[in-house]
């Protein structure tokens, strides 16, 4: 039987019309060669149209042609390699699975399982793709380093048997702190003890699973380094994960880890637990020590964590947070919205909120919080002093180091005037009170971020405007110093299907525990069958 | 048309015969229910009997029921998850291809694609199968931990872009070494300089891309650790990778590395060599310093290199050999073969080589090197009481902290006397002499291995037969101090369809380098069109 086998094809099953299994093969060959060519023409032609075409692999699974050919679009190629096993399955007189094994030129093998089908045109094109290629040894976008694990507990308590995402702004004993820039890192010495909030979950119990990537010095909400690329969204295949504590929440996503140590300062812990369907937690400013943390803007700055459910966010929270230093107030019930916040939002987004409040029964009072364009830019800007402050002198002197939107985003802070700082933070210190009055010990509700995950592609401009948007949103618990939890429980449309949208709780200073068990109680609620 | 849909389905393209979705589905469901109980009944029966039947994944892909169903005997089951998508597409009217994605309850995702089929008699079944996991953060049989890198390059050189899977038993400076064994790990200082092989390499412009697995304390050829689970072997899909340098072969076989630093006391660079179809070269006994590496049995151990291709072994080499030390000395390029030394191997193993030689022309004379069998037994003799003294008090001190068959070992070392050990060293001593005369300055060719890669589910039987074979085989450069060479030149048929075996020269003392240059020379021409 071997000698009847076309040449390449290591086994063949069933049998195709007359001349049928040559074009089939030979569109086979022809889409590898564009591949190796990377002719986007050819590829977008060699999948079938229309919405039931599928394609998938690690990072998951895409729909319809045009999302097939949006992610083609970005790859930019694919590892060279040559094909050294092809099994063909004849299906019908036109389909035929053809399962393929590649031996990339840079080591490693790759499986393709292609189920092409003949057009009534008489034309071979794919169905269905499922692609595996080489894995690195770690995913360098989500992790700077890992082990198994990279540092164990430094005592038994009740984290035992959960890994830690270290976000790469942290110091682990005996490594370094990357930032998120490889010019910053190998200038960096090397930590000769933990962080505080790295040392506090390893004496709960806690092993680190590795340190995971950041967006440059936590300066963006998006989720993406230009150095290291973009880590996988696994809630929204083809989007971005958010961030600046992407590598974290995307670790916790897959399953690499059981909790993200983050920081938020201004939404960087509570956008990509919304984009992603996480949970996480901005603890009360102040309230867990940021000894050992590389700052970007000290009056804001938070440690936070990200995970998959509430009891490990608590326990994460309970192991860090000092008792005297807040975290531990108790909570009034009772919550209040604010429609000013959902001013910027997406449509889809301040809909599915509207809907979620309205089940909640009204979820009580409106509030009016005041000024929020005005506060955000004073938040803004004081954001920005201190960032300028923090990592100025290092921007400055590695001119071309940092990626082009957190460089420009240092470049507008680096011509603050003192004076306008100045005038921020009063603007600041009477939205405080504001807010604090408005709120009165309540717990605001609000959505995590302005909109569901954007795309891959999205353009810069996109990006911006979702930024602005967000931490015009995020910004009332950076300027208050609260706590604030997001919660995976609303979806929001998207054109090619849905995604998740964080619930925001934002409570009052030092109310973290409480916070989270509130939260957790409305999830139950959210999620009981009716 | 969302309507129309049967439960769980996310989108249906096509149509089948009255009920027959139902019991597709039906089916699907079934095999899913099993995955979670890991009813391997029901699962085998879910597969379509016969050659055909196909299941592949990252570790390869698998050909016929029979060696599916031996891989399903192994796995243990699968992780808990349920399908959030179910996209079918109906191919013919007993054809269908069912694209799910699961999400595990430990997080993360999964796809999997199916193409079920209906036979005669109405049942349906998988005729072929492609599933992608929720992959780990880093793959724990194969490394420790890695990064990006792990440790950078201290100065660029002719290996500058080249990564490194350190094996297990080098310091790293700022790292623990672990020797295969987390208790043997947890006690373990951090080394405060790299040990002198890593230095050579990070000197020479190579980055350590991380430490990677070894066999317990290296006292293995096999690659299996009962602590970290065994690496996959690339090559050969089902098989043992070797040892026991089974990591840093592994992490080069997946392209996760360029160059595996190993080292090779009885074997073990040459067998995964063999094994996974790369280039290993075990140097000259002392050419390149151990100093910081964990010893095993010091009168053989040996540092050495894997990688996919002659230049790279060659440039690895060369930033290593201290020219003082050997190395350089060149060679005479005439070849001689022993029959003694297939006595032992596998009879296609034998075949494989004799048809090379053939081919080669005979390959020159044929010497005897004589009482083979003796000089094996006394190179376990002295490896033992070296083992021991290195690591015996350790493992006495901690009962049952080693896997069984090391164990076993190392309860055999240390019943050895003192005078068994000094009659075996004359028994080498002499051995050596006659090796000397023997080969004459002559390149010594012979199997790397005694076998192909064994199965994983290969019994304790069969892979300490295929160890007695082996060390049988790679004692003699053990015993005469010979640097020795693998080369990914032969296949040999398997059960399965076929898998590499290495060609191994043994050269003089000190002709590595040029040992390394003969065995590229005649790899172009093995593989030179004809």
């Amino acid at each position: 039987m071997a000698e009847a086998l076309p040449s390449g094809v290591t086994s063949l099953a069933g049998s195709l019309p007359a001349g049928e299994l040559e074009a089939l093969l030979g569109a086979f060959r022809g889409y590898e060669a564009a591949l190796m060519s990377n002719d986007i023409e050819v590829l977008d032609g060699s999948f079938a149209p229309g919405d039931d075409t599928l394609r998938g692999d690690a990072n998951g699974l895409l729909v319809g042609h045009e999302r097939i050919a949006a992610f083609r679009g970005l790859r930019g190629g694919v590892a060279r390699r040559r094909i050294v096993e092809l099994h063909v399955r004849v299906v019908a007189p036109d389909a035929a699975l053809l399962v393929s094994v590649s031996a990339f030129d840079a080591g490693g093998t790759g499986l393709q399982t292609q189920l092409w089908q003949r057009s009534p045109a008489g034309t071979w094109t794919i169905g269905a793709a499922h692609v595996t290629g080489a894995p690195p040894a770690l995913n360098r976008a989500v992790w700077r380093m890992a082990g198994t694990p990279l540092v164990p507990a430094s005592a038994p308590g009740p984290l035992a048997g959960t890994t830690v995402a270290v976000k790469d702004l942290f110091d682990v004993a005996g490594f370094s702190v990357g930032a998120g820039n490889p010019v910053f890192l190998a200038e960096a010495g090397r930590a000769s003890v933990d962080a505080d909030a790295v040392a506090a979950l390893r004496a709960a119990g806690a092993a680190v699973q590795g340190i995971a990537q950041t967006d440059e010095f936590a300066y963006s909400i998006a989720g993406r380094n230009v150095h290291y690329g973009t880590p996988p969204n696994p809630a929204v295949p083809g989007a971005i994960p958010g961030g600046s504590s992407s590598g974290p929440a995307t670790a916790v996503s897959l399953g690499q880890a059981t909790i993200g140590l983050a920081t938020d300062t201004a939404g960087s812990i509570r956008v990509p637990a919304s984009y992603q369907g996480l949970w996480g937690l901005r603890t009360t400013h102040g309230a867990v020590s940021t000894r050992g943390l590389l700052p970007l803007a000290p009056s804001f700055d938070t440690v936070g964590w990200l995970t998959r459910d509430a009891a490990t966010l608590r326990a994460a929270a309970a192991a860090s947070l000092a008792p005297a230093s807040g975290g531990v107030v108790a909570l009034r019930p009772a919550f209040v919205v604010a429609a000013e916040l959902l001013e910027g939002c997406d449509p889809e987004v301040a809909a599915a909120f509207d809907a979620f409040v309205a089940e909640l029964g009204g979820a009580g009072e409106r509030v009016e919080l005041g000024g929020l364009d005005a506060v955000f830019a004073a938040f803004r800007t004081v954001q920005g002093a201190e960032a300028w402050r923090a990592d100025g002198a290092w921007v400055a002197a590695h001119p071309g180091a940092v990626g082009d939107d957190v460089a420009e985003r240092f470049a507008i802070a680096a011509a603050i005037t003192p004076g306008q700082e100045l005038d921020a933070r009063e603007v600041l210190r009477q939205a405080r009170e504001r807010f604090d009055a408005a709120l009165g010990g309540r717990v605001l509700l609000l959505p995590s971020a302005s909109s569901a995950a954007p795309p891959l592609d999205a353009s810069a401009e996109t990006i911006a405007a979702v930024r602005a948007a967000t931490l015009r949103m995020t910004s009332v618990a950076g300027t208050g110093g609260y706590p604030a939890v997001s919660v995976p429980l609303m979806r929001v449309r998207t054109p090619s299907g849905s995604a998740p949208l964080g619930l925001c709780l934002v409570g009052p200073r030092g109310s973290d525990l409480a916070l989270v068990d509130l939260a957790a109680a409305l999830a139950a609620i959210a999620y009981a069958p009716e």
